[in-house]
């Protein structure tokens, strides 16, 4: 049986993978006395007068929102918030298995970007922290940029930043393998899409200085007039000497590919027009930018993919899970670059020096030691990074802010 | 230790009363490619094309919101969102404990009308239901009427209807002990908001001819200009003389008097002015209109309150889970009256002949058989009277809408 035919045969089963669980039996007129009505009125009148009192008495301190507005889901495109609820229902799934985070998975039934804004903000009140899922470019950067500016949760784009840190992750492992310097890279990314812009501005902060970004219209470039807000703010930080051309003149002498981008865009002759042992990470889903038997005959040293049936998977499944644990133990009001670019490291920290390889790269998502790593170094970013907390709930719990 | 220390002791131990559970692991590579990614785009894609199958895919058959926006949360007015959600957990155990149904609970940070219409609506893709709580009248009226009309799934507002339910169960009941018929009876109801409007609207279907609200001006009469829309619909119904006067004026020879209202608002004269053997259900929480013992004194019959320490307490408990479990069971769209009445007869069976006395006239809430009951009772009704339900669906699982 194909993986198709099980996945469906596997949710016609299972009707629903996930559910609520009481954590809490109500036996007798006393239990619902205390569980309920009169006596949770106490635990409401004190989290009025103290409203991060929440976190301890409600399940708050726990529990994530994963929303969709089903616009870019999977490599599917715009399926709509009812066809989009198996893919949130499975990261639901992944969150509590490897980060014991309570995820709730909803999906809308809007793409407008000021009702998106309003509906997340409105409830935010309601959990710990919010993870925005598959939602089309450019629309989420606005959304995120907004829903930080009003909420006081963290939030969190995962097609962006969870691309991103697993990216760099790999990135950081690979040029160990190849002994480069992250100073002396020249790093050309195909896309300009979620995750391309995000993947930019990480590696621009993590001191990648030669960096070029390419889309279907070739290379980005400040001297072009009708560039939008989004990609002109890219262009201004890449590309400082306007170099004009397709994705072929890009990769010209490049140390590392990234593609998150379509299919077959790039060809075996740019791999040999690359620099010396290039790192090629083409992550196009579930056709790459480059077949990796290709990739690999045309010299490509290292080599990632977004396949699980190769070597070095690149899976955003390596952050969130352990992200957001990191975040919620530490009651981060943010999520933050300091504390991704932590993550990154943590998860390329899981591959010991002895045990890198060009085929090993990169840990196993399955590895709960990972998200334990990941959940640590975030927790420890805050402490160090000083991201705003919940400082009245910190006190409460006899806790240093 | 009385109960609101007990309470704040027991939240604070559970730090959360419900939680979200995995319905199957992930152990392997193979498990992650039929839960989730490449395999889960084989159910999203059957969704897309036949929305309806979203019931068969996904936890959506058995997942319903517990919505509120803290405005009118237990007897504690509006407390906002976060200090709301100690009521929507505690709700959401009732909902899985004594009905099977996984209860999401989402509390809002907003009170205005059509920003909670546009939320509710845009969320429902992902419910199969949705239980509105705690919402300020006349608010709650039009954003469920509202949801009704837009939405494909049941909206029910528990303040209204769960009250509305469970009250006429206990006066089905009732009536039975003092032996007087439906059709016969003056009925009195103090206090015209949620519950009361719901309560009126919800007798004169079942029979009751002769009917009376009251609020802290007096008698509802429909030759008052003043009126609002809401009152002006429920005065075109009842007082048909347009009586006049305070609550002591409408009680007067009325065989039933129902309190939703303010406490310590009935007095005991009020009751020996009652018809004989009167029945009196003051509702009032946690202080009802009139004390139990001044009730009893004064010459009332059968007495209901909301109290758990007395007899016949009228505990809408008895009707939501059982409620959603049915509409669920039966793929309703929509929770009608004829559903409802059935929920109310099968609560009131769940008190035999032989059992019925002025101390029993109500079952215990914790009797799983009760819910049972209800959720066959509602189950039957939809069939019975044809509401609309998930044809689609319905074929698909091989069943006759």
């Amino acid at each position: 049986m194909d993986y198709k035919t099980a996945s469906l045969k596997l949710h016609e089963m299972l009707r629903g993978k996930v559910e609520m669980r009481a954590r809490t039996d109500i036996r007798s007129k006393e239990d619902l006395a205390t569980v309920y009505s009169p006596g949770v009125s106490e635990p409401c009148l004190a989290i009025q007068k103290q409203p991060h009192l929440s976190y301890v008495y409600t399940r708050r301190h726990n529990t994530v929102a994963v929303i969709s507005d089903g616009s870019a889901v999977l490599g599917l495109g715009d399926i709509g918030p009812e066809a989009s609820m198996p893919v949130m229902e499975g990261k639901a799934v992944l969150f509590k298995q490897l980060g014991g985070v309570d995820a709730i998975p909803l999906c809308l039934k809007t793409q407008d970007v000021d009702e998106i804004v309003m509906i997340i903000h409105a409830l935010s009140g309601s959990f710990g922290g919010i993870n925005l899922e598959d939602i089309a470019a450019p629309r989420c950067f606005e959304i995120e940029r907004r829903l930080k500016e009003l909420c006081d949760i963290p939030i969190f784009h995962d097609d962006q930043h969870g691309t991103a840190i697993v990216v760099l992750a790999a990135l950081i492992n690979a040029l160990k393998v190849v002994k480069k310097d992250v100073g002396a890279i020249k790093v050309v990314i195909n896309g300009i899409g979620a995750a391309g812009s995000a993947i930019a501005e990480f590696l621009l902060d993590y001191g990648v200085r030669d960096l070029l970004l390419c889309d279907r219209y070739g290379l980005l470039s400040r001297d072009d007039a009708t560039l939008s807000p989004a990609h002109r703010q890219l262009a201004e930080k890449t590309n400082p000497n306007c170099l004009k051309g397709s994705l072929s003149t890009a990769v010209r002498d490049a140390d590392v590919f990234i593609g998150v981008s379509v299919p077959d865009c790039l060809h075996a002759e740019d791999i040999k027009n690359m620099a010396d042992n290039p790192i090629v990470l083409p992550l196009a889903n579930p056709r790459p930018e480059i077949a990796y038997e290709t990739a690999q005959e045309a010299g490509a040293k290292v080599i990632g993919t977004g396949l699980s049936n190769y070597p070095n998977q690149i899976n955003n499944l390596l952050a969130f899970p352990g992200v957001f644990r990191g975040a919620l133990d530490a009651q981060a009001q943010d999520i933050t670059r300091p504390m991704m670019i932590a993550a990154a490291e943590a998860i390329a920290s899981c591959v010991a020096d002895h045990q890198l390889s060009v085929d090993h790269i990169i840990p196993s998502p399955l590895d709960p030691v990972v998200h334990q790593k990941v959940a640590a170094a975030v927790k420890a970013a805050v402490r160090q990074h000083g991201v705003a907390i919940h400082g009245a709930l910190a006190r409460y719990l006899g806790q240093t802010p």
